[in-house]
């Protein structure tokens, strides 16, 4: 018995795959992906249509999908994360049915619960046996945790798993197990191993930048929260890479021993575990070559399932007991809400992600933004669309000072006595706007061309079509 | 937020058992566990009756479910395995309700499946965070792999982790995650070590044991299936493990290098890995501590759930992929029905555990049992109980004569060739009683107390009271 099959088109015949069923895929090839594009374009080769595309994210990589919408091969989108090129796309009116915005946590959440059922997955995995064990922590295309791809693989009707290095029965340390696998696939490559990890993601050397890291360093340190046990979570921004180096330093002065750091990993959190600043890496997704190597090689250093990581279905997540997370914002408004999802033109260019789970789980969630980018304030009366509530928002830190949300009296008292410049969001947004200018608010309204609906389930926000 | 409550009376209450529930246990720690009896106890003192025990394995320190069942506290048992004191008196007529046995495999595959639905799982869990992630790798208690409990988890609608060392969040290396946990309550001891694992499994110094052990190995060697990429899986009773013994040399000397062991691990398995036998070991169960420290220390060791190691109703799982397996038997009959359920007198002492999954799964399923026991012959005319069917039984290996089943004619033919002593089933029969004389037939009749279902979920055969 072995499940290999010869090549992606009879895989995806032998699945059943028909008109107006749900495929998946995960995103921890990034922009080095090559399997969203071939396992498309055999089903658009074979006549189906009519198919949703549920993917935990679509990077600039996966741009043909355009061409798959505009010949009907594709006419429903769920996603986390849609990057700028395919979301300008969509922004324009290009799909009729609207994308669906989930979060990390909800994504994986609505599979289980079978909100969204996937009839075929299809898995990237850079090692694979013959029966459909497989990980991705070794191979030319190793990108660490599949972390996001485990509960499509759970709970899929069917899954095929498409490798380029297959090794013999069985293959140790799985991420995902042969019982959920129905097909396997060998091809020459199933990514671009420079678009899958980048060497090293880098700190800012911008000085705006650093400001803000160092003013979110200080954040922390005197948030009440920095004792032993403390656990973190922070982006592959450069802003947020700057302030986890700048909280290690304080992190080792003081002799506090963390507990877990979370999420997307990078090399300066393996830093982190190495010098012990930390207990434990629990890694959803790499984002560099050094985090797949520490997954890999050491044993501190814990793969998590997206429903782990982040589900509000499951009895509980990893980012329930989350301390500190760190998060980015295009938008915030008065209300502390936060906008990931598109540009302030209106223009889909992101999504959540892990943002509003983990900004729901942790203690203190703080966004790190600069005041203005190319003149556009980041604080606005309202945001283009609300990604994330304000109530799960805590601060935001910029260069010209930092905002407490209202319900965090506390904290604002603590950051005040520590001497760091607190401000009124509402203070915040007019010093900006003395530098910007008061932006001409946005036209709203048209046709709704996504939805993005809350880790819980509701919708939380529409995001409507730009006019050309 | 914590699942921390302050003991098992508490969990019970608040995990909303009622009367007529079923709930669910695992069998780590064999002969020395604590749990299953700390729970009913309390869960009789709540007054709650008329439930389902469903246990992967029942073993002598289980005895007081017979009190449990007198008082009518539990009605139902499901099991994979029953240990002769319970056993006796079930065949006694204990319980009304006649027990369902399935196989290590038929569980959780009704578990997952929905046919044997669990209202409350109760895991044993040598250490646990207060999140509910827990492992067996480590603790005082430390019994090795959960590869039993991780079905019950998964799909229990209640689940409370019950633990000896409660470590601080997050556990590293879980076997079961926090995703599935509701109750996680911390106890002086969940088990007795002494009880959980033998220091060392051995080896049989029994004449006519090194005498079958020999056989076996051969017939291995000779099979055409010892060969790089072989696998194998081998009980822990003394002759079987001989028989490792002696595989081990002879792959050694011919410089195979097998893929993996499978089952129950003991040491000798774990010597075999080291060795260069096999390139990795997956471990449902430790049967000793060195099996414990081999699974905790070396990544070629892996923890494989029961639904991976044996279900079949995955995609796969390993028993699947098997070359040889040894086991054994206390009746076996022209047909080569095995059975493991009942002694010769028809009275409950044991039960499939992976035995019909391992022989319907492998290449070459085979029996070691001496000719006779008590003066009793292994091969009978119809055995007691049907527990493994014969058409997945390839070879009955005896100190007098090695039996190939008779759709196995190549095998047999290879075997002769090799100069092996193959006997027809028959004749081994009828030679054995000429030692033993002709054991009168045991009275079929009587009430129905037990049910074996099959793997696949039909009824195998049925286990009738005994006559007091």
């Amino acid at each position: 018995m072995s499940k290999l099959v010869s090549s992606i088109r009879e895989a995806v015949q032998l699945s059943g795959l028909k008109d107006g069923m749900t495929v998946s895929f995960h995103h921890h090839l990034r922009n080095g992906d090559y399997v969203l594009n071939m396992v498309m374009e055999q089903i658009a080769d074979l006549g189906i249509k009519d198919l949703t595309v549920n993917a935990s994210s679509l990077f600039d990589t996966h741009q043909p999908l355009a061409d798959h919408i505009r010949s009907h091969v594709v006419t429903g989108i769920q996603t986390d994360y849609m990057a700028a090129g395919l979301g300008r796309e969509i922004s324009h009116g290009l799909l009729e049915k609207p994308v669906q915005f989930r979060t990390h946590g909800g994504r994986p959440s609505d599979i289980a619960n079978g909100n969204t059922p996937i009839d075929v997955a299809f898995i990237a995995a850079p090692s694979a046996d013959p029966m459909g064990n497989c990980t991705g922590k070794v191979g030319k295309s190793a990108c660490g945790s599949l972390g996001y791809a485990i509960p499509d693989a759970m709970y899929a009707k069917k899954v095929i798993v498409i490798t380029d290095n297959l090794v013999p029965y069985p293959l140790p340390g799985w991420s995902i197990p042969e019982i959920y696998v129905d097909y396997v696939v060998s091809v020459d490559a199933i990514g671009d191993p420079k678009g899958i990890v980048s060497g090293t993601t880098r700190i800012t050397r911008d000085p705006v930048g650093l400001v803000m890291a160092s003013y979110a360093a200080k954040v922390i340190e005197h948030s009440g929260l920095l004792k032993d046990g403390f656990s973190f979570q922070t982006g592959a921004g450069g802003a947020s890479l700057a302030a986890a180096s700048f909280l290690k330093d304080i992190m080792l002065a003081k002799g506090v021993q963390g507990s877990f750091g979370l999420g997307g990993i990078t090399g300066y959190m393996v830093d982190m575990l190495r010098a012990g600043c930390f207990q434990s890496l629990l890694d959803v997704q790499c984002f560099d070559l050094k985090a797949v190597e520490s997954l890999r090689d050491d044993p501190r250093h814990q793969e998590i399932s997206a429903l782990h990581y982040a589900s509000p279905a499951q009895r509980s997540a990893v980012v329930d007991s989350l301390d500190v997370v760190i998060l980015g914002a295009t938008e915030i408004d008065a209300d502390f809400n936060v906008n990931v999802h598109t540009d302030s033109n209106g223009s889909i260019m992101g999504g959540s992600g892990g943002h509003s789970d983990t900004a729901a789980g942790a203690k203190l969630s703080m966004i790190i933004a600069p005041m203005f980018r190319a003149r556009l304030p980041i604080v606005t009366d309202h945001v283009t669309c609300v990604s994330t509530p304000g109530k799960d928002i805590d601060v935001l830190v910029t260069q010209g000072g930092i905002a407490v949300n209202p319900k965090q009296a506390e904290l604002r008292q603590r950051l005040a006595d520590a001497g760091l410049p607190v401000i009124d969001i509402q203070e915040l947004k007019e010093k900006t706007e003395r530098i910007t200018g008061t932006p001409k608010p946005l036209p709203k309204g048209g046709r709704v061309v996504a939805e993005v609906i809350s880790r819980d389930g509701g919708v939380l926000d529409q995001i409507y079509a730009k006019a050309e």
